[in-house]
């Protein structure tokens, strides 16, 4: 008998980002433990394949943009009609950005650029925490039953939170703010929600490609490659299954620490 | 004959939220070692009063907003005009929030309060900056001499950044995004402009007020007390003044560590 | 199909301190699996006891000292006439200590406290890595086919290493030590063991006693209460079977951080 | 005026491998600033040479090996008699090991260059710290006047503490633990005596020659050369000088990471 107290099997999770790379991987972890999905993403024709691809299990409410407030309580409340109560969510969804904060011809970098990375990877992963948490908390106060481990938000960061390289004010600020959120809003959460956070290396998805493209993989030192999406959702998993992960930045990355490029 | 690089004497800084705490201790300390002063800040009457106190070294432009884009060009120009070439920034400006992820009543935190915090303390911080250190580059390109340590930015997070309390989801999110973007800054403005973080603990300034009511300086270890804004201000100098120090965040608390409360 | 790279099942692990709390779980975990495990400690009684419960898949080779060298190349060799290849270790073997570094009467606590509780946590944990990885890596030299992922150290250090309590010098010590060395020691084994680290908060042990005796459970975030064995030995096993999991020190703790006491 | 507490002027600090290197600029700045030093060091030759240069203000005990109870205790004596009492030490002490934890050969790394790394690095510092710690407290007890910030101790790591390279293994153990007891130390010391570690980057010193021949210095990013052991210093001294100092560890390395070499 594994003792394991947030069992996967009959429980339904929010993916945002569930379109793909990261994100799309965990859908199906989840769905392999035989756990059921909603997925929260821009994009359209990826999401709504997944969801047919793996009918019974995975739900696409419509597009759903994480920073949105409507947006976002729309699709909670879509999912809750398909799936019933949610217990969780992995928050996948984000963009990246590689600009320097002042450019070779000496201009600054706007301050649109910054404030749409900010909006997507901070605020929207906010936005869903909070929508999120308050429905979980919604349905404790509703059961009968007290559940010990009732829900569990997973937020993703990336090893740029701590050292990002040049180019990546914006994507670490980012990052570095969905890191420094992860204690806070478990202890905010306390006796309902869990929160960790994971901050991955360099991986093989669409985001990943930029990685490629400079041949960043060759920094990773074991495996000497990049890390495939369904490491970065067995992890995952594995804290969505641990009822004493709470409050954790958890770096996934193959040794990788980057110095001067 | 002390070796060190980057002399305070004749060299003029901008410091953001001037006009109060540990912004305004900095200015000061910068003035006591012989430097001159620029105050960014929205409080006029402290910033005209610390200007008109210390009237040959201190400087003040009018209201400037960090935030916003021509709010800051504008104070550069002024400040420039008055002292000449900028050699650096000390970022105090900054605002503090504490409330609940999600209320008692089930309610979830709005989305406005935490976009302010982000919006003053995060984008504010970037947004200054990214200005300042293209008017430092600029500055550079233009001198005959080469001088090894031209400028430098020091930004302000708060132990919060790693360790934030029940109710800081906001105010942490914002101070790990500045600790977050210390390391890639520091990268993209190498042989240019120095970036360290400050990260202070429970300090004796008008946002420190909350701490003393809530009596959470009896956590700090030694001295069992909080911190003066001098001596904040002591090691933001002794961090200008190392040439050595650049990409580090440096934690001033007293030993303290915040625990579940 | 589940995509993970290091399987446990058939595989062989050694368990320090396996006679007992966590180590004891963490043998119990791998055999649920479908592993097999020998066990180095030194308490005689429980890990005969454990060995005999669970005889096809547990073996004890006698007492061994970690910190020893003869010890431990005894007890590989003869874990290997009984199971064939090692493919990893756990090592949970450790002792606590508490005691302040100058007493109520000023004397200075004693160098053989200090040096003991380092022989064993620090100097045995890099006794075993050492003659563990070198066994890996003539496994892997004399296999004709070639494992991407043949080998796998995890280390057991303590949220003490960063934030260790009054009393906690020589602790804090020997487990800082151990998280210093998951990088270096990672880069060493690149292509050959993986290195993590785990760093566990309060769990149910013999060890975690002194915490009950002190209530300091109370200050756990979520759940509220210790760790159970059994929860390490899951993030223990999670790391084993994760191929990009190298390099990193995880925490696992109920989101607890001690403040002053 | 100034607003700092501990002032250097007329005090007398230990500092221990204060014949060489990041000591030795130590043990100068100590002295521009007005106070004395007693050095603890094993190098005899430069030891004196420096104590017969700078004769008011630094004194020779004799040979002191850190790791010592007797050569300490000794030591402490002589240089009270000479000084009086002691405020404090910073502790530079140390040496250097790079070496694979499994050779080419397949033979794992000897026990020995292990255990004396520890030995110096870390029971060494540790040993000082007690002894220092205790001849301290003896003296606030001894005091009529009580002063807020009657001691401070300064070790010493390297940011091989948190990111050491191939080769490292021991050196980062050393230097972990070094790291891992700041904190707990400052909490058992508490009202007495502040401590703090400085982990420093790539310094020019002798045992920075290591690094030169390896070209390590390009890696470091801002000012692109290594550090001057009076940098160093410079910091030292500030965080002898700031009250609010306590309990942090302190990078100090021109923005360097290692990745994968
Ligand atoms: N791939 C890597 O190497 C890597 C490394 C570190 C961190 N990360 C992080 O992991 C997460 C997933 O990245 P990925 O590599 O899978 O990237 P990806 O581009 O493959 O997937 C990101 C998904 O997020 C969705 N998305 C973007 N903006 C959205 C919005 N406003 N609302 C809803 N959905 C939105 C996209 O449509 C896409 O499906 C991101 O937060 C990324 O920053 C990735
Ligand atoms: N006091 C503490 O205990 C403490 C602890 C950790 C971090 N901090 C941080 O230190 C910094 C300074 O804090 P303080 O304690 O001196 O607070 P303070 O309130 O005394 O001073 C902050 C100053 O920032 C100014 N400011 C606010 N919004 C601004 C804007 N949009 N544009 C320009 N100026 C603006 C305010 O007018 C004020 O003068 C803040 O970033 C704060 O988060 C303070
Ligand atoms: N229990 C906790 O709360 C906690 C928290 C943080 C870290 N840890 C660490 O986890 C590890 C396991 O701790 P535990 O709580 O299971 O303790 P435990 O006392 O239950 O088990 C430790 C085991 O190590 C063995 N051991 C001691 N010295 C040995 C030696 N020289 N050679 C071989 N075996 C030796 C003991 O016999 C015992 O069986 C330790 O390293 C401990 O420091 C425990
Ligand atoms: N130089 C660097 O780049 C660098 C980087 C990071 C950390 N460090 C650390 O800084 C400290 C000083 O290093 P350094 O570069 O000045 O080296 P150094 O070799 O120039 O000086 C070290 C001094 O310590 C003394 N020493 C060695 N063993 C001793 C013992 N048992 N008892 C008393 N004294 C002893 C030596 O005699 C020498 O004078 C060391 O702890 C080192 O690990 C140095």
């Amino acid at each position: 008998m594994r003792t394991v107290a947030m069992i996967i099997q009959g429980r339904t999770f929010v993916v945002t980002g569930g379109s793909s790379g990261l994100g799309e991987a965990t859908v199906r972890a989840i769905v392999e433990r035989g756990g059921k999905v909603i997925v929260f993403d821009i994009n359209e024709d990826r999401g709504e394949a997944i969801a047919s691809e793996l009918a019974t299990s995975v739900f696409w409410p419509g597009t759903t943009d994480v920073a949105g407030e409507e947006s976002v309580l729309n699709s909670i409340e879509k999912g809750m009609a398909k799936f019933g109560k949610i217990s969780g969510v992995v928050n996948c969804g984000g963009i990246g950005m590689a600009q320097k904060i002042v450019f070779r011809n000496g201009e600054p970098q706007s301050l649109d650029i910054f404030e749409e990375v900010i909006r997507v990877n901070l605020i929207g992963t906010f936005n869903v925490c909070r929508l999120i948490a308050a429905h979980i908390i919604a349905n404790i106060k509703a059961d009968a039953e007290k559940d010990e481990d009732p829900g569990i938000i997973i937020n993703v960061a990336s090893i740029a939170y701590t050292e990002g390289q040049a180019g990546q004010t914006a994507y670490s600020a980012s990052k570095g703010g969905v890191a420094g959120m992860t204690l806070p809003m478990a202890r905010d959460l306390a006796g309902q929600v869990r929160v960790c956070t994971i901050a991955p290396g360099f991986f093989g998805t669409p985001m990943g490609e930029a990685v490629k493209d400079s041949n960043l993989q060759k920094h990773v030192v074991h495996p000497h490659r990049m890390g495939k999406p369904s490491e970065f959702a067995h992890l995952a998993c594995a804290i969505i299954e641990n009822p004493m992960m709470n409050g954790e930045i958890v770096r996934i990355d193959g040794a990788v620490r980057l110095g001067k490029l």
